[in-house]
């Protein structure tokens, strides 16, 4: 029917290279901010079923067989080769990843090996900064280092991220900060600040997202579901609409990653603003059986050629594995079912697959240009 | 099965008078703030498979046909005679038109010639305001003028809308203005003015949306997906709460057009409010193959006799085609997957069928009244 | 199939003593400021279809019969006679009983004596406010007599509820109020009110959520879908999340009542924090032919754990009977398409189905154990 050869994760970290127990495999199902609740269990989620459905065929196992026996069957395969069943059984073919999260991930070079696929670095801008201000003596030095790490940055990575609706959410000032107010907060933050501290100041975040602009190369940004803190409202994509504006014409693609719970606005920016860009990543693994609803809730204001399949996954292979199945199966269905009612020609249906899938993410990372290089 | 052979457009925009190319054709398939991205077409959206699917046939096409085939045919027809054949093959009895966009458009009169049906006029507040605007000399004579313009143009007209909420965003004060301050306002815009220019002031826009309650004929308020300009979730239906209370009893009836990705919302208000009623409009066409799962979306809360089929159409008469279509389609297979579901009766699904395709419109509008004269 | 014999409706009201007509009827049916609008009837909902659906069978007439001949009917039998048959057809085997509602409404125990099933008591925490307001002389008097009531209540009761959403709106600081703040807020609180009084001042709406989680006992927080008065954006559950980041850890449970139309964020936080869960309550009554599309919206985030049944019936054992009949004829469909497509196990949904419908509340609300004394 349907079918999606190449598939371009376009945004996912790493996975752990430490053999996982029941209670730390359990701990990376859910984004909470606690253990789970008393009585309960983070298997029973969309994404534990998900996993229990997709991953242990991929180990010699039963679908949906129990959390002990797959954590046990992972064990005795041990975590690099269960990494390497899991990911070349996933179907993705190049990963885009996000290097910016702490932990003993592997990097695109391992992901690319184990996974026997492409693999490209996304840089995130917050760490960036983090690093250059470990580094920086002054000021004046922080800034000029920053500006050269983000354009040096620029010629390997694929593209930068953001975390700014994280760290600060994303109703933040649209325009770029002015140089005094840029120096007089990096002045502010340097002084207060100790080795490894987190940036968090939204004129040091505007001025990241600005100089990233300036590379030209794409830039994503975090929105929706993310991590637990902040008030999930104030990661509400349409938040970047001025943002959007003001960045408008400049060259610099902008890509809303997750959008869930509010990927109708994500759709619709991506609609409205020739240069915004969707993900599909996070809300696929997260609500599992509802893959298939939650993509056609998308496809409703989204341009075909602006939608981008992401797993999101982080620390666990089989996050990667679910991102890339969910999607599959859920595209299937969601475009097998209007090709079925008449509302979609079989030839279109395939074409916007593939553009989904693979081809709009070519395309905005230039990736088949970075192929040859 | 369910079958609505009376169908009222209760908000539409008149049809392009011009041959169109591939590319003045494309533009109107979106609302964008620029051109599709490159390597992309507005084709590529659901609102431009639906026009595949539904008009070729019209033409004599076969459905899904290249868009570059469908245009041939177009110019070889002859806009005049594709307008017709679209028109009368849409399945529209009674067009209501807001003549208050710009463009050589067709009037009511010659949408009810064309398309073999009724047609009345809707009249938009604010055009109505600046073209009292355009040939008054002060203050009062403008502010007497504008009351005798809006309830000389009730006489005629089935409504007025209003722009307030895509103007200045839904977030108006809900009471009328004092008549001190509109002076204050009047006499502002009026000495900034150039001739043709738009009103944006919010006292004002609020000053047009009571005198147009004053009239007592229904008042339809944009909300929602309109044009791109706004932040959307400042024409969050939610917001006009306070304006529908501060209007409830007075006997002017309002409508809340479009409503998505709000359409929760205005179905709520029109649960809540006796005189509050929802619009299918733009939300069908703009979502195509996922206008079966819009609509049940709204036929949650609203109650069935205050929801109102419109196309939002403007400019194509495919657009028309495409909005009266895809109602059809939907409201069949969300109706009779209820009954076949047991849920409702077939008795029951026929009724409602019948008042939000037509008999609700009828009754709010007056229209078996106004067919008489 | 997925069954659920056991159902636990963790939040509801009793029902009427009174001979009802068809208008009185019909005002239950809906959430309205006011009478249904010229030509239309509140049974023209999704509510209305549901109980014509479902309770005509119970009283030994046909599925979908016209209003008034279910109501005929209904007089025929007798409203106590009536009630009981409705109940004891819901399949509900246990009653959350919020007595807090003004009306001539049956208790805990007349609910469980009609119903053929157990009933316990929530407290509604605003009314015991008030009680004790007409009771006490001063402001010192007033607070410590307001604590005992609280504390002694939550001996017998199973969770208190609160209605400070629908009051003044879920933005409240998350903080409890100091000292001084309270007894300046109940001064003069006590100052102005007269007996029966309602209470919507923050600042004493604050401290008896406070006194609340300070029971232990679960406390339970109305939001989305409710009276018709606020805007409902204003009791969106989002505005919780402070509040729930303050109660975390202090080992008292929040449940978040009806949700819809913001189900999804409610889902969320159920998600994030340990010690929040959602309720299916109003919305699958309202939304009538829909809840199983609802109810599958709620389960996309939310933890299976983390899910609690309920019909949120005011008034009409027929309000019973539809929440009940509509949740688990939802429950099975959803979970039983998901089994058939292999996204779940048939053994995972059938305990998932029990949690949802009993399980959950059972552990939550410590229900087994207040069943031995």
């Amino acid at each position: 029917m349907i079918e999606t050869p190449c598939l371009v994760d376009q945004y996912c970290h790493g996975t752990l290279r430490t053999e996982l127990g029941l209670g730390t495999f359990e701990a990376h199902l859910a984004r909470s901010e606690g253990p789970p609740a008393p009585g309960t269990t983070f298997f029973d989620t969309q994404t534990g079923f998900a996993v229990r459905r997709w991953c242990p065929p991929l180990l010699g196992l039963e679908p949906h067989c129990p959390p002990a026996r797959y954590l046990a069957r992972r064990r005795e395969v041990g975590v690099l080769e269960a990494g390497r069943m899991l990911l070349r059984g996933s179907g993705i073919t190049t990963y885009l990843v996000d290097t910016g999260l702490p932990g003993d991930l592997t990097g695109p070079g391992e992901m690319a090996s184990t996974g026997a696929a492409e693999a490209h670095e996304i840089i995130r801008l917050e760490l960036l900064a983090e690093q250059v201000a470990d580094t920086s003596g002054t000021v004046e030095s922080f800034l000029t280092n920053l500006a050269e790490s983000v354009h040096g940055a620029a010629v390997n990575a694929v593209a930068f991220t953001s975390v700014a609706g994280v760290r600060h959410g994303l109703a933040l000032a649209p325009e770029p900060p002015g140089p005094g107010e840029v120096r007089g907060a990096a002045g502010r933050w340097l002084a207060d600040r100790k080795v490894g501290g987190t940036l968090t100041d939204p004129v040091l975040l505007r001025h990241l997202l600005w100089i990233a602009v300036a590379s030209g190369l794409p830039l994503q940004l975090h929105a929706g579901l993310g991590e637990p803190g902040p008030r999930i409202d104030s990661a509400d994509p349409v938040l970047l609409t001025d943002f959007a504006r003001a960045t408008a014409g400049l060259g610099t693609d902008l890509v809303l990653l997750h959008g869930y719970p509010y990927h109708r606005h994500a759709a619709h920016l991506a609609a409205v603003f020739p240069h915004v860009y969707a993900d599909l990543g996070a809300e696929l693994v997260r609500t599992g059986a509802r893959a298939a609803a939650v993509l056609a809730e998308v496809l409703e204001l989204a341009p075909f050629g602006k939608l981008l399949f992401s797993s999101g996954a982080h620390g666990l292979p089989e996050l990667h594995v679910v991102g890339a199945r969910l999607f599959r199966e859920a595209l299937s269905r969601v475009l097998g079912t209007w090709v079925a009612e008449s509302s979609w020609s079989l030839a279109d249906a395939q074409r916007v697959a593939g553009l989904i899938a693979a081809g709009n993410a070519r395309r905005v990372y230039g990736l088949e240009q970075s192929a040859q290089r």
